[in-house]
């Protein structure tokens, strides 16, 4: 594989549902190597459905930079926003490689629809679609939901970005950079109030 | 120099005069191996003082993670909130470097102190304090500010730091974060209006 090949990480930050209607999402653009080349921001609502879109302004952005791959931890941001590979590869184009060490994702998904969601069928449907299969990496068992991608490729790319830990590289900066944005955010709305 | 040897970037975001009193202003942690370590964003008035007690709050919430030294482009943040090295290194004991292409920083800094500064003759003051070098990176010139660490070994540090164009990796990483930050900002400010 490539050094230059493309991977945009993405990540989600924190948030209240008693207090907050949106949160933040970000998008780190970086090569194999290492380098990154792009940061976005953006915000999602928080059990929302513009997930979808948000990822779509931020290939936009991209503008003729090509991205091999999108990396996320697990397939659920700001609560419900939920992203089917699948579907945002036949979008899309562009492969989706969902990682994450919780075996439990689905369980606890459909056991949270009907508490949070307005929807439930409409997530319930969704959630059928995933396909997720358990892989090791390294010493470590991971779920994984892939799109558009052969398993043993979407593995040898997962073993090249998990440097620091069992999170790959461009996902624990976007979720750096998520965490740090609420941060101050936060503080920001302690001032008005 | 060690390779967990651990540099601390910081970077403003954009901000426009006429319309914004604050801007963004990220600190990113990174190893020299390149690892990112942590992540700071917090916001500086515009044209304002709180540099130094922002950069103090930074290596607060890093705790007990060393800094070896911290890197920047120029002396200047949000306008003139305005950071002379020999002070900041006087008050925290952290090595101060900042480095910049622009050569007349200086000149135009003082060019402007009367057009945007309440207070001028603080400004001029804190001004005469600085004592920029110019210097040689492989083949571009540079002005460089320093204070807490020999020029000779401040020039190992940012090659080993120049890895994309001209501006030390960390510097570059917090300068994209500021300005996605500042861009989701700006879209939330018309979403308003």
């Amino acid at each position: 594989m490539k050094e230059n090949v493309r991977i945009l990480g993405i990540d989600d930050g924190p948030f209240l549902r008693e207090i907050d209607t949106d949160t933040v999402l970000t998008g780190v653009l970086m090569r194999l190597d290492g380098t990154i080349e792009r940061i976005m921001v953006s915000r999602i609502q928080i059990d929302g459905s513009d997930i979808l879109p948000t990822l779509k302004s931020f290939l936009a952005d991209l503008n003729k930079l090509r991205v091999y791959a999108i990396v996320s931890e697990g397939v659920t941001f700001g609560g419900f926003n939920l992203i089917v590979p699948e579907e945002f590869t036949a979008i899309t184009g562009i492969p989706y490689i969902s990682v994450t060490k919780s075996q439990g994702e689905l369980d606890s998904m459909i056991s949270a629809i009907d508490k949070h969601c307005l929807n439930p069928s409409y997530y319930r449907d969704k959630i059928a679609q995933l396909k997720p299969v358990r892989k090791k990496i390294y010493a470590t068992d991971f779920t994984i939901n892939i799109a558009g991608i052969p398993v043993e490729e979407a593995m040898i790319l997962l073993k090249r970005l998990m440097k620091v830990g069992t999170v790959p590289e461009p996902v624990r900066i976007a979720h750096m950079i998520s965490s740090a944005v609420r941060s101050v955010e936060n503080t920001e709305k302690k001032r008005k109030i």
